[in-house]
């Protein structure tokens, strides 16, 4: 007959959604003995919180889907003693124990713990603003916050939503999928703030196609909620008048629990750990979204609040504490790898943007190229940009950002695994991708990217990224005239000759002054500063083409008639 | 005005299709003063071979939209003579020269060269068999060959396919798209040789449902084809009877020109190359599917007849001719990683299969998963099956094999790049890729393949891949009963015990004999093997469950009514 076996260490989670959850399930595939408590605040364990807008917009039908595991299954598969609508409302470290608050009956008691894991995740920022406390004004992390937001929006004609970061656009593209009225709302000048700014005009403009009013460079100063609308008052003056309000302007870490205890918190309040999860306490491990980690590029540290990293944190801490001494890898940092979709557009990056190592003063070179999904001879091709950035010194990947049609997230993951693996622009030139028609191409975007790079570095082309503003340099548009004229460059005194001419007719240009040489692409414009160069010009190209600068749905040739 | 550069460097490049045309267009934007001559045998330069299949079914509409160039273009844009008809018959190496003939006229010319690259390509396998001459018995290769297939297929009810790799597959699937009676015959005993022969079943299927008769393990011994009918014999004594015959059992390098000129050939008849695409005289260099390069893993050489491996060898060759001396990377060896699309499945491969590491005696693991191809809770989500192999000594990644309804290419570009960065299973394990609900999950069928291998590295989990014959081996079922009562496991002597019943009910186990636990996935039966190997069993884990030994299209649970 079976035995119950002994218990053996007591291992409480504090916190059972993302980091959590994946804490306790490899915890006890690890130990049958253990002791496995997960105390969680919220009514939910291991729910999906990345897909709450979706439920929102009634992508997602099923509520039931979100909760990926209940306290019930959890206890079934796993044999955990799982206890929601619980609070840890205190940690006694030097006696090893917690208190724990029952808040349906509002009972306190002490439970003793041979290990704690702290992962308590972040909650939505709430400015102190006049007006801010309207009930009406909402954020989304719970499944609760996602009914509460899904019955208001279902009376409201009009939504404003302020900040236009991932869980934005996701709440804006949902919302409009169910026939709102939407506005959002962004402080600084582009939405999707983590990338570099002409990566995301693609996503504007999507936005402005799906009828969504989008308000850049301006900030929230309050609300006046007399009767049934909300004005939405802006630092510019202006205001918004709508029925209901969400807050995406970011999250803070629940870490009030952590600072009590006295565990050793960073810059922006974020729970410090060791590369095995291990706060300043060796008995108490943090993960998830409230923990500062090692950035995988810069090894400084970061926060970085996203279901991926919560989800090998809380893996880790397991490992570290129930596999042997030793025999557990370090946490290898962060790359911060993201994605968003917005109605038919996605967007993603990986590693450093080109903000982020400027402000950092970090040596860098960047590239940005343009090419289609897969082979442009197959059916439903569809347009990709890709920003890269490397280290001129090392050659090594930095970082990248992708947006288009299609595709994005295959190259998204391309890029994060190179990194991953310190690949330089040279491998990712040489990088043996799949290809077949519908897939790929025999030269994949991110070698082309490998390519261009590998030709700045070498001294063939140099790119800019803007348009000259001195009228002593020449820009030549080498797109053929009918192209031109139906999308010209607004920019003054360009010069047209289409590249199959320019070996015949460089002489029109003067050779004394710099040329910048600009396309649809970024492609043919390279092809010109070749020839250009090779003809003793002192020759620019700019990177990405028209596509990346001025019009993020130009094409690359008219349509044949 | 623009004076014409002196003529520098000749440059003939033999072959303008892949490497040919990917040599010549980097050749010219390092040199515009250099003579670059393309000389084609056929009419047509730069075309999308890959794309060949597709215009056959009407998927690819434009024939045009696979000229990705014309001799024209080329001339244009790249200042190239490109002579297509026009065929190299002979190398003068002492004299550097080849004698050139133009196929219209029937002329003879010889032309001076510095440096030479060959690039003619592979043809097609046309076996000495009786009957085979019949001009019905078709093979792919150019865009007339494909027009010749177009004819007789639009004059054909029944279509015999010879041979089930790539292009076979994609020919099956094309000419069924046409309405046609498909038979499709294979020597091997799976479809798509290079596959591990269980990751193939899930193609297997999907050419069942889409009517596509499969023959296997079969070969061809000859045709019979009086009148209009043609009869194709098979080894087993079987008859075939068909309107059309499309041959595509592999390709073998075209190096008449390369053997008379004395260049050095490799076992199989591949021209043998350098690093640096140079052959046994350095003047010569070839490039594509006629060399023999080194192999990425094993650093054998190999044959690699594929487009990506033969455009950036094409670049590499013009990157060492044109560029300065010592700056040019090695080519840094072929994974072989490929794609196929059958229907609406997809199967890849990059890097080593179990066949070919079991062939050449090297040591690995292997582990096989199932997964979604992004977050299960997302409308959408499409299954995947990823097998893995690693090196059991440095635990790095020497090859995966992916097959699914979406997100294969990706998974193969992830991996493809992981053995490019020399990655192990405990980096897969932790990759940081995209996630959000419509393009991934928090942990990816990447990472999943990961866990898989270390928990199977760490002595965590004991991976068989097959239910064993002893019956003193006991099969434990983990699956609840009405799905196990749905799909029954082809297996004599099962026990069914649900996980959830596992730690109660273990005692109905035989302590003393092993345990093989098995499931729909593969994933609760490592949680029941966790489960006995704590109380004391000897226990196996089928890799891959049901799914990928037995059904591929076995569910994990049954739908809910």
């Amino acid at each position: 007959m079976p035995s119950t076996p002994e218990p053996s260490l007591r291992f409480i989670i504090v916190g059972g959604v993302a980091a959590g959850a994946s804490a306790a399930a490899p915890a006890r595939r690890l130990d049958e003995r253990a002791t496995i408590t997960v105390i969680e605040r919220g009514p939910d364990v291991s729910f999906a919180n990345c897909g709450l807008p979706y439920f929102l917009g009634g992508e997602i039908k099923q509520r039931d889907a979100l909760a990926i595991q209940t306290p019930q299954t959890l206890k079934t598969l796993l044999n955990l003693d799982v206890r929601t609508n619980t609070e840890v409302v205190a940690i006694d470290r030097a006696a090893k124990r917690v208190e724990v608050r029952n808040l349906a009956y509002g009972t306190n008691e002490w439970m003793p713990y041979d290990l704690l894991l702290l992962a308590p995740g972040a909650v939505p920022i709430r400015p102190r603003l006049p007006g801010i406390d309207d009930p009406r004004i909402l954020t989304l992390r719970s499944l609760q916050d996602m009914d509460r937001i899904k019955v208001a929006a279902a009376a409201a004609q009009r939504v404003a939503i302020i900040g236009a970061g991932f869980i934005g656009l996701e709440m804006a593209e949902q919302l409009t999928r169910l026939g709102k009225s939407v506005t959002l709302v962004e402080q600084l000048d582009q939405v999707l703030p983590p990338l570099d700014r002409l990566m995301t005009r693609l996503i504007e403009d999507e936005l402005h196609r799906h009828k969504v009013e989008l308000i850049l460079s301006d900030g929230l100063t309050g609300f006046e909620t007399t009767g049934a609308e909300i004005r939405c008052r802006l630092a510019s003056g202006r205001e918004i008048v709508t029925d209901s309000v969400v807050l995406s302007i970011g999250v803070r870490p629940d870490t009030a629990l952590a600072k009590a205890a006295g565990l050793s918190l960073g810059a922006r309040g974020h729970i410090r750990v060791n590369e095995f999860m291990q706060t300043s306490d060796p008995a108490i491990y943090a993960a998830g979204d409230a923990v500062e980690i090692e950035d995988l590029v810069s090894h400084e540290a970061v926060a970085v609040p996203l279901g991926g990293p919560a989800n090998r944190q809380g893996r880790l801490a397991a490992d570290h504490i129930f596999r042997p001494a030793g025999s557990v890898r370090a946490y290898p940092g962060s790359l911060g790898t993201a994605i968003v979709r917005v109605f038919d557009v996605a967007a993603g990056l990986t590693g450093w943007t080109e903000k982020r190592l400027r402000a950092a003063g970090r040596a860098y070179r960047t590239v940005t190229v343009n090419d289609n999904d897969h082979a442009s001879y197959f059916p439903g091709a569809k347009p990709i940009l890709l920003k890269l950035l490397w280290d001129p010194g090392t050659g090594r990947v930095l970082g990248a950002q992708v947006v288009g049609l299609g595709g994005v997230d295959k190259r998204i993951d391309v890029i994060a695994t190179a990194i991953t693996g310190e690949l330089t622009i040279d491998d990712l030139a040489e990088l043996e991708l799949a290809y077949a028609p519908s897939f790929g191409a025999a030269k994949d975007i991110v070698n082309l990217a490998g390519f261009a790079a590998c030709n700045t570095r070498d001294g063939l082309v140099i790119p800019v990224d803007a348009l000259p503003d001195n009228p002593a340099v020449q820009v030549l548009d080498v797109r053929p005239p009918p192209l031109v004229q139906a999308y010209p460059i607004p920019h003054a005194g360009v010069i047209n000759i289409p590249l199959a001419q320019l070996r015949s007719r460089w002489g029109e240009l003067d050779r004394a002054r710099p040329v910048v040489t600009v396309c649809a692409l970024g492609k043919t414009a390279y092809f010109a500063a070749r020839i250009l160069a090779q003809n003793g010009f002192h020759v620019y190209s700019l990177t990405g083409g028209i596509r990346a600068h001025f019009d993020p749905r130009s094409p690359a040739k008219l349509p044949t008639t």
